[in-house]
């Protein structure tokens, strides 16, 4: 029994019954919602019109999964969980059995408690529904948006919003955009929003949605102005969809997430699993809880859980905190620790900056790439790294992000073999230049 | 005292420099040409046109180097080396007595020995000269080009010249174009190839270049037919230059490149260095002797020839032959051992291919791309790695030559974590997909 048909719930659901036949195994899998497998990543995009067809965020059907014998109950809402019993209560108080449970409930936006903030014209970007609610409201004729918060969501709302024709206004509780970001960084993504004609407003937590006399959102009130607004946006990161899991006594970590075993068990109730946007993990290099809600680890907690469940050993390995996005031309990229969170560890550390280019410098399209890396003082282990540049900058967050799954120091890395060719890279691309600058300066 | 104004050379000259102060130390480059330090990667993409002026592929002047106590003397050729004097001969007869001598006289394109090859209208693409003879031929009229091979020059070659309007054709002595790919990802270069409208003749070794009265070029003649040319170009790849360094009886090494330690040293002569494409290598898998002519090596072969001669220890970490070009809109990449060198290598190996795409399905210019990599049984060590694919697939390479550098399995790959967003990657990037299929595979 699967409760939530998105990446998590789905993936422990088929990896499970690969591992197990349908003589073995009955799979179900419970959604409230009318679809499953949709991309959430994907609703900007098709807020934008870059997507034409809701459909085309849709992976695959309750059908695909009919076909492997995985039973998907879309529309049935799970209204409680009896522990003791085995039993899931779903809507109408229909009682399901079940010998395993995979709690995969999801996350939901963070939603500052300020008034207004549940009126009309105020939208997550979380479920498809938000994304007509906001299409809807651009075909009606929203010129102004107020994007809350300059996290992922926040910068992409903002560029597609833009693309659509909106002025767009970003305010910030913080200093800068993307906070996961060192501020020399987080400086650079800021001077480019700006530079698209976005309004970045920051240290500017809000106060209030103001709503006229019909009931509809009019303006984001800061302590400082008020921004007018047909539309609001939240972009304030996601937190963990606990609800259920709390009612029926999962005891939560220290982010508010469901506390679980690197097998996916939960730590109070090693009967039940949860993965995905609901459950804590943790960090590869520091060890520490932390609770990241994204796709690609919602994938992988959910077929530890299903691998668990068919009878295969499984653990998930932990996170980088490795994430990408772009705002305009602009790629963003980092993985690893920042400052902030090298500092936090208590790590002796060094950071390098350097400025390259994406491409020889005289073929055409060749643009600015910043990195920064962040290396451990003494040792040179690489702890992580930041990339803001032009195309082609933000995928190289990934060499880094397998330097530091791997423990590669600074001097291995610069001395690696990466590949070179005028169109793609200078002589040397622009992470080994990094990495050797940092071994450079730890060799003295 | 270093031969060879290049990148061996001139990262020995600025290593050294770098370490040990003008006082301490007077470091002389002689070059046989007029310039240093341009990229003989670029000439192809200057003759296309997409550079548009040479000097853009001059990354450092004399001058540059002169302002660095780097004294550089252009047209200068070394004739001969007197190892027991210490002495290097320069045309005209001048003794240039050295402490420390760094061979990095580069190197020079492969030339079939087949009647007519030195023949006006044949031209390598090694020197900024065959640039500007090939630019000339082009403005002068050509119409019709045969490149032999299909390396990663003959590839280039191949492109710019059809952009430039020349009916191309690609005349190979092997099955495929690109060798160092497996047959299965080499199929798909030649298809894109054929794509074009590039004509490709596989299985063909030229016999002859067949000349005209004029002693101009007329065709490229192998045993099936003729090929009508106003241009033949050299694209069969690149061996060391080694003319000085024999006659200077500097021990040569398997591969014909001079047979160097890690520390640049010649194996014969430890009081001599050689660096770049002059130099034989070793891989850093198998740790066998090889030859690789490519700037990234050569700038870091220099550049340890350099520390070492400066008084800082230092070693070349060897090579993985990591490459990448592309043509048309196909990128095309490798890392590490293919199938043959596996084979040769006498490793006991599995092989996956996958199919993915570039970005998110449904993001626009979402494109193809094949993943073949090869692992050892048994320890699922990663052992090499083949890309072809759409805009966006190449540079994917490096996070598989960082995992190999690393000694990484695929499932520990498989379990890394890569960045994602829509506009840059599916959900599971196409890098964990083949690494998790490599891994679920050894896993039984």
């Amino acid at each position: 029994m699967v409760i939530g048909g998105d990446a998590a719930g789905l993936s422990a659901a088929a990896q499970a019954r690969r591992l197990r036949g349908a003589s073995e195994l009955d799979v179900v899998v419970l959604e409230q919602g009318p679809e499953i497998s949709y991309s959430a990543c994907g609703i900007p995009y098709w807020i934008g019109g870059l997507v034409s067809d809701r459909d085309r965020l849709m992976a695959r059907t309750p059908a695909d999964f009919a076909a492997q014998d995985v039973a998907v109950r879309t529309d049935t809402r799970a209204e409680g969980i009896d522990l003791s019993a085995g039993e899931v209560v779903a809507a109408g108080g229909e009682r399901l059995g079940y010998d395993h449970l995979v709690v995969a409930t999801g996350g939901k936006p963070f939603r500052p408690p300020v008034p207004g903030l549940d009126a009309d014209g105020v939208h997550g970007v979380h479920r498809l529904a938000d994304g007509a609610d906001i299409r809807a409201a651009i075909a009606a004729g929203a010129k102004r948006a107020v994007v809350l918060g300059g996290g992922y969501i926040g910068l992409e709302m903002a560029e597609v919003l833009q693309t659509r024709g909106l002025e767009v206004t970003v305010v910030l509780a913080d200093p800068l955009p993307m906070a996961q970001l060192d501020d020399d960084m987080g400086e650079r993504v800021c001077a480019a929003m700006c530079g698209m004609g976005i309004d970045v407003r920051p240290n500017q937590p809000v106060r209030e949605i103001e709503l006229g006399v019909d009931g509809a959102v009019r303006a984001v009130r800061t302590d400082e102005a008020a921004y007018d607004a047909d539309l609001v946006v939240l972009g304030l990161g996601m937190g963990p969809e606990t609800t259920l899991a709390q009612e029926a006594g999962l005891a939560l970590g220290t982010t508010g997430a469901i506390d679980v075993a690197h097998t996916q068990r939960s730590r109070s109730h090693p009967e039940v699993f949860a993965a995905g946007d609901c459950a804590q993990t943790f960090h590869r290099i520091t060890g520490e809880a932390i609770h990241v809600a994204l796709g690609t680890h919602a994938n992988k907690q959910g077929r530890v859980a299903g691998s668990v469940i068919g009878g295969r050993p499984a653990r998930f390995a932990g996170v980088l905190g490795t994430a990408m996005t772009k705002v305009g031309d602009l790629e963003v990229a980092r993985t690893g620790l920042c400052t902030t969170q090298a500092e936090e560890g208590g790590y002796d550390y060094r950071t390098e900056l350097i400025e390259s280019s994406t491409r020889a410098g005289y073929y055409p399209g060749s643009a600015p790439i910043t990195v920064k890396i962040i290396t451990e003082r003494g040792s040179g282990l690489l702890l992580g790294a930041q990339i803001v540049g032009g195309p082609g900058s933000g995928k190289r967050i990934d060499v880094f992000a397998t330097a530091v799954w791997a423990g590669m120091t600074a001097e291995t890395l610069a001395g690696s073999d990466l590949s070179y060719a005028p169109p793609f890279s200078p002589t040397y691309d622009p992470v080994v230049v990094a990495a050797r600058v940092a071994s450079r300066i730890e060799q003295g």
